[in-house]
């Protein structure tokens, strides 16, 4: 064996008995509360419970670190849904800059009502109309062109009640957990309704989940050649993944190929997902966020005489289903510390 | 500091300058050729200019770790795919198992000609007799009654050449290929026209690629619940995805987001991939896998007087492509010493 290699690895020994030094002092200190927004109480312990019976060895629940996965909605699990999806609001932004090159719009439904600023005719706007909206806004270019014009907006625009970008609008628990099961070889996927390359803009930067991470409401895409006669792909006004209710498992089954063993939903949107987690085994975790803080966030759903709501809908069915098959449930209210990173 | 703490840190520091001397020893070895079934070429050098370039910080087409990504065909790129496509092989056996459950088939086509074992029949198949086939073979189960079906055909079938597991007919150059990438930070993806889930079923064990890095064709899925309410994912006779030709980087774009680095195929039905590939930059490494050694494999292709083939088309027309866009051609007699792991 060189002289030069056993000499190289005494001086790494040395650095090495420094650095664990350093960071099992810091570990001892930052290991007391991996999940510090959150309350102690039933939700962070099932959360704990979880993590701890997949990542240790010998356990009957451990999962291999490659096969440990959890799936997060978005809207109303993550970040903020009310009083509308951020992903509306980013549609109509786009009829309203894009009418001058449309005059036809003026006339004619439902971008009439957007470019007029009708908040009682957008109300009442159907799905169809909302899809026409959004293939009239996220169609017709390169899925760069269109990446490009999500993080121009998402930069620039900010909600209405805190005035902030939307991207601050994330739940600091949520930001909390997902950490604690990256740090524990779980891989976190957002599995949303919302337009797949929407959240791919920006989640990133806001959640630290990359592009392939992503899954949610698809168009497809089309091949082609540009003047240069570069590869390029265009989005057509066709719809390929509707990833919603039924379309959630589907869709966690062809980007994943299998269970996770956690999810996280809000609606009855997210149902059949944790339906699915929970047909996957014994040990999984399926939670429902529910929304009863007016003071600190909104509040809607099942519970405590709370209004229902069209978006991001919470039903009693859901809540009763929850119950009686051991999923739990998320009070803002009382199981979250801290909701925003820049409350005080 | 604690005195139990600064103790277990000098244990781990002298096991770490042992390891240290170990690996450092065994690395010096290793380091000395990645791709030792690699012959010196330009296919070689091309490889690890592409790895150098994208890993060393500071260079122009550096390329940080997580967005590091390589797709690879299957068939012809990964495995042999003659004289007929695995699944192909697989679907036909099904058939031929399933014959007494449907005694209807054995006056009807293409059902007839299988059960009769009629290859002349069999060998003037069109695509809708195949996707006739593959409806039948694929579909009316759950995704997990799927998934077993295929692990447990592939343990036991046996190639009709060698006589070996399908499995045992990978490309030894291509397996060093894709532990180089991985060991160079790259996600490394299959992308092939194949069924998503056959290859899922064994990719794990032998590519080490994992279910959430195959893209191939796919079913669509019906999430439903078995007589216990159990959620399951049943398979209907519906494509989702025909993930070949223009397929291929529209399917990339679904499930990573981005362009690869890097992109191996071997068939017309690659173009548009490695075309998309090298969309993505000037770094970018497209290779195509020359069939030319009929002695260790098969021979079919574009060059030297080769047999063109139904099966993993390579036209001229794709090959002077490669020539004018500068993608490398991996000739199978030239630049692989070694194709088989079994190989003396």
């Amino acid at each position: 064996m060189s002289k030069p290699i056993v000499n190289l690895c005494r001086i790494v020994a040395a650095a090495v008995l420094m650095l664990c030094v350093l960071s099992l002092t810091a570990h001892a200190q930052a290991a007391a509360d991996p999940l510090p927004s959150w309350n102690e109480g039933p939700a962070k312990n099932a959360i704990i419970k979880l993590v701890t019976a997949t990542t240790t060895a010998g356990s009957a629940d451990f999962v291999a670190p490659g096969d440990r996965f959890a799936t997060f909605d978005q809207d109303g699990t993550l970040w903020v849904e009310q009083p509308v999806y951020t992903q509306v609001v980013f549609s109509l932004d786009r009829v309203v800059a894009l009418a001058p090159d449309h005059p036809g719009w003026k006339t004619v439904e439902p971008f009439k009502s957007v470019i007029a600023g009708d908040r009682a005719a957008m109300a009442k706007f159907t799905t169809r109309d909302l899809e026409k909206i959004v293939f009239a806004t996220h169609t017709g270019m390169t899925t760069g062109d269109y990446t490009a014009l999500v993080k121009d907006w998402i930069a620039k625009a900010r909600d209405p009640r805190w005035h902030r970008p939307f991207t601050d609008l994330v739940y600091q628990p949520m930001l909390e957990l997902m950490r604690y099961l990256r740090a524990n070889g779980y891989n976190t996927y957002i599995v949303t309704g919302g337009g797949q390359d929407f959240v791919r803009a920006y989640a990133d930067h806001t959640y630290g989940i990359p592009p392939e991470q992503i899954i949610g409401s698809a168009l497809d895409t089309d091949f082609t050649y540009n003047d240069a006669g570069k590869a390029i792909l265009m989005r057509p006004p066709k719809l390929l993944l509707n990833n919603n209710f039924s379309g959630k498992p589907e869709d966690i089954y062809l980007f994943i190929g299998r269970h996770p063993q956690a999810a996280f939903g809000n609606s009855t949107g997210d149902r059949e997902m944790l339906e699915y987690t929970q047909a996957g085994g014994k040990g999984a975790l399926m939670m429902l966020v529910l929304h009863d803080d007016p003071a600190r966030e909104y509040a809607y759903g099942p519970a405590e005489g709370l209004p229902a709501s069209k978006v991001g809908t919470f039903t009693q069915a859901l809540y009763d289903e929850a119950m009686s098959k051991g999923w739990n449930v998320i009070s803002m209210k009382k199981d979250w510390k801290r909701i925003f990173s820049f409350e005080k």
